[in-house]
């Protein structure tokens, strides 16, 4: 790619971000967006309803700084503990490239630029020169510039690897503090027991109670034990439902009846639906305190936290299938459908989850390789020979190789989150929290998986398979292939990084249904739910730039400026989502963050393998071998701090 | 290797067998030799000096009779759990065996056979027929007579699954039994406590009184914390050298008392001596008590077992690298020296370890190399040429070939276990039982790299390194070079398995320590001490040998007859060890289970490796495909043990 495309790139996305923010500043203002908006606001009663009509229109950027205003504090108090780790991980992004960002392209840059490998810089025509000159490729071969390069990789890891331990200390007393400033909860004071063992004749409430009055006498309190309940379910919504139906219909009269006889009046329909329901009901509520509905699970409640946490804590039973313990979830944090599955079964989903997330894997890569068949304008012309007169076209073509592929990347990527959402909800898991944060795991390695690598491999050639299967030879094909797709990645930050908070500010699909629903009920004042953060889609996104960041920094320092820009953007419009758009639903207290750490790492060891390899390639033996220890301490250190955290 | 080499072998080791049996039969009715073959009977008083000197030197083969008869139940009782889960190790691998060895002779060998590859058999003349005749590479490529081979493979693995989940089960309901039987022992009411953190001004002793006050007020005893005694111990030790010399000293007086001035009367001499002992160790007893010398350790004892467990189980601290609980060791189970290591010491220490333990890994492969030389008669007359004439004597050939290199091998493994066990003493563990464990652990590892796949590589060339690293290659480089040490890893089991069992029969340096000590001082009633079973010493080779049987099950079968006879040898010496000369010191209560377990788990995938190796290299790709669940499925099978059990 050419600095000119780069450039075209970062104007047209310049621009779009620029007009978005103004249009943004406009349609928030106005009532009818308030639900799409600022739910959270308008649920929380504080969104005044503002009469001027002229001022809505005029474009303003105090959002910007009513967003950037609120303390760490006000955002815990407004989002919880997982508010904030987010916000810490844009932060710490934001600490390490700005360090980053300093040494690249004051120092890395201009050591780049002068050498002299691949062609002399034309300082007359800028635009005309490709990116690679800006890049580790232009040093020659045994340069000893290159320890430029090898000191700086030393400095970052040693710098990011202070910042993690700071802020995992950080956060972990954050974690502690939090547990101690609020009040005692009664899922504090309760464990989950599940597996409970079948003793002949007595019914599982009994045999719970004569377990834990023979074992932990002094402490218990009391049981739930848990019932299928499906039946009654259905029959309550159909009821919910009814009663909407009922609320809706009765000021509106005029829609014709189709559906019931003309002889009745509405209402004795009504009526009489309702008193079958509520006798069903009440069927159904016989039903399930019957000893057969009862799931082998149950709530034990102790006397006190301390109590819990040693039932808890002790294993319960000499085969450590059964009497599993677990903590209790928040109530609203329940996930129901597995509480009656045996440990074997929850065992099998879990394999097959696996499985399947493997097989997703592996299939995803036919959108990637498509994609990337497309910024390859060489091969386009080749296999539609037709088409290149069109090719030839500069602007065409600057579009294809600086926007396009990453855009239609990101469309396809787009339906990864619920994908794995849904394999994480039928692998066992009891709360929702559990849910997300498996399925933030699964995202996190798939995205890295799908779009770094397969970009990176797929980009000489199909063979990533067989480079997983000679460890060996990674880091010198990581060295070759990485830096090649140097250009890709930094139109991808741009493109994607850039437009993805946008969309993430717009909320382009809720902003869409909630038009096109308006336009078929104009006059619905309808209850809204104000929406809660899915962590597991926008972390991985923000890790997954942090990524590219690491990796690229010594490679193609160029990258860094549009990394950190991102992270600005990032920063200020996350602050703004949680303060106006999401409210937390359940909160996993800060879990969230062992995750960003593992990745963080995991970024760095990639980084050195890269290094390693490019040391080899470039012949500076001395160099290489230096550079070994760096990973194996990267790793003794993530060991250390998953001990000491 | 030619069938009349390993007639050969085998017939000088059975013959090397009946003798040394009849040898040790007459032996250990020698009173003089009790000390070295019967010291546990010595111990207990239960051995009668026999008057009849007649019947002293007859051979008989009563001791078989006496060490086949105890039950299981007399084991235990006399051998601790540990004794009960090593013979059952060995009947393990009888049972496996049998089955295997049915299938493996009855029917692969005779499909072998007349398979065609190589040459036809030679029924005339049996001893001239190459051992690769009787192997799988004797069948064609995409011969259907390797299907029997494919049907016995799916055989075994699920004979050998079910044989371990059954073994497992009984393990560990011997367990909880042992637990149940056994009086309730001083250390089940005591945890070990370490990394107390200092507070400031208080003694340690302080500290842990206030916090375990706290925190379990209602089920907390009382506590001891650690001192450091080194200077005392020393001077304890000294003052029990001299009551030793003393004692020796005074019956024989005739001795000159080279060291002493003449003037003094022996007696005066060590009177005085003795009383500046007692000073010493009275200074050495205030000092101890001494704040300075207090370790940050404490045993900490309950007032119930469950009282500790609950200790033991809860996380007592927000910082997880302070106040650390472990069970406590039985008293006489404690090694001291790593009480006062901190959290960060000991994992270094464990870092350390594991690189040295990599590091003498590679390091021995020389030996390996330098032997398996030698097994190459071709590479030894390249080398050395004037040993032409020698090497071309049969005899000599057949026992370069048959019995030196495993001899070799074998000798310098001996110091193996050993070096092993040192390293396990520095890693910071606090009880001789965990080193013992841990010891075990790198021994099997070790053996099973430095001697399984060093010979079977080393044998083609020096590329294990590059091997490991190509992991995709592995099943065919196996199958290429697995098959290729048949007769190799044959002789070895006829020389070293079965010596291995006479030399632990014989007791071979704890005999010459004591032949020569006789010797030196002729009328000595010195006391002597019960050896205690070093499990890390053989738990590693009687594995090894299931190793080998498994993995050349469907290779060369002829090994299974040698190996079920080895372990017939092993059954019988290894409980006469048991009933005679082994004491257990502490008792682990079998948790060596899961080792031998895992091992077993690794043979099986193992095989599994191989056997898709080999099938792909005969063409026949159904077969290779239709293998591929099977190593899944065996490591699903010990996920699923390692979580039931």
């Amino acid at each position: 790619m050419l600095l000119s495309a780069l450039l075209m790139s970062v104007g047209i996305n310049s621009c779009l971000c620029v007009l978005f923010f103004i249009l943004y500043s406009v349609l928030r203002k106005q009532p009818r967006n308030y639900e799409v908006f600022l739910p959270r606001r308008l649920a929380a009663g504080t969104s005044k309803r503002r009469r001027n009509k002229v001022a809505r229109y005029i474009p303003s950027i105090k959002w910007i700084w009513k967003s950037w205003r609120p303390s760490e504090k006000e955002l815990m108090e407004s989002s919880g503990l997982d508010g904030v780790v987010f916000m810490r991980m844009i932060t710490f992004s934001l600490k390490v490239f700005l360090f980053a960002g300093i040494i690249g392209v004051f120092v890395l840059l201009p050591v780049n630029c002068f050498g002299d490998q691949l062609t002399v810089i034309d300082y007359a025509d800028w635009s005309a020169n490709s990116l690679d000159l800006f890049s580790v490729a232009n040093l020659k071969i045994r340069s000893p510039w290159l320890w430029v390069h090898f000191g700086a990789i030393y400095l970052l890891t040693a710098f990011v690897c202070c910042l993690l331990y700071f802020e995992f200390r950080y956060i972990a007393l954050k974690r502690i503090e939090h547990f101690h400033s609020s009040k005692p909860q009664p899922h504090q004071f309760t464990i989950l027991v599940r597996n409970i063992p079948s003793s002949d004749g007595s019914s599982v409430s009994d045999t719970v109670d004569r377990f834990f009055e023979e074992n932990h006498l002094s402490t218990y309190l009391s049981h739930v034990v848990i019932h299928r309940t499906s039946k009654l379910r259905s029959v309550v919504d159909q009821a919910k439902k009814l009663y909407k139906q009922v609320k809706h219909k009765k000021p509106v009269k005029k829609t014709p009846m189709r559906f019931f006889s003309r002889k009745d009046t509405p209402e004795g329909h009504y009526e009489r639906v309702l008193q079958e329901l509520e006798q069903n009901i009440r069927l159904g509520q016989a039903e399930v305190s019957a000893p057969g509905k009862e799931v082998r699970a149950a709530f034990v409640s102790f006397k006190s936290r301390y109590g819990a946490a040693t039932a808890l804590h002790m294993p319960q039973s000499i085969n450590p299938t059964y009497w599993l313990t677990e903590p209790a979830p928040e109530p609203h944090d329940v996930h129901w459908p597995f509480f009656s599955a045996s440990f074997m079964q929850k065992w099998l989903a879990k394999i097959l989850v696996v499985f399947a997330c493997l097989l997703l894997t592996i299939l995803f890569l036919v959108p990637v390789v498509l994609v990337q068949g497309l910024t390859n304008l060489a091969a386009l012309e080749f296999m539609f020979p037709f088409l290149t007169f069109i090719l030839s076209m500069k602007v065409v073509s600057q579009i294809i190789t600086g926007y396009l592929p990453s855009l239609i990347l990101q469309t396809s990527l787009k339906v990864v989150p619920p994908i794995m959402e849904f394999l994480s909800s039928i692998q066992g898991h009891i709360c929702h929290s559990d849910i997300q944060k498996s399925a933030c795991n699964k995202v996190i390695w798939f995205t890295i998986w799908n779009v770094f690598f397969a970009t990176v491999f797929s980009g000489s050639a199909f063979y990533k398979l067989s480079v997983i299967l000679d460890p060996k030879e990674i880091p010198v094909k990581l060295a070759v292939a990485v830096p090649a797709q140097a250009s890709f990645f930094i139109a991808y930050v741009v493109t994607t990084g850039w437009t993805d908070t946008l969309t993430e500010l717009f909320r382009v699909v809720p902003f869409m249904v909630s038009y096109i629903k308006r336009s078929f009920e104009p006059s619905d004042d309808n209850e809204f739910v104000v929406p809660p953060m899915r962590y597991h889609r926008d972390t991985p996104r923000v890790l997954f730039f942090g990524l590219l960041g690491i990796t690229y920094f010594f490679l193609a320092p160029l990258i860094l400026p549009f990394i950190l820009l991102y992270f600005c953007l990032a920063y200020i419009i996350y602050r703004n989502q949680f303060m106006n758009v999401y409210a937390p639903k359940f909160d996993t207290a800060g879990l969230f963050w062992p995750m960003i750490h593992y990745t963080m790492i995991f970024s760095l060891v990639l980084m050195h393998a890269i290094a390693i390899g490019l040391f080899a390639l470039k012949k500076m033996e001395l160099a290489t071998y230096l550079l070994v220890p760096l990973p194996v301490c990267t790793l003794l250190f993530n060991e250390f701090c998953r001990k000491r955290f």
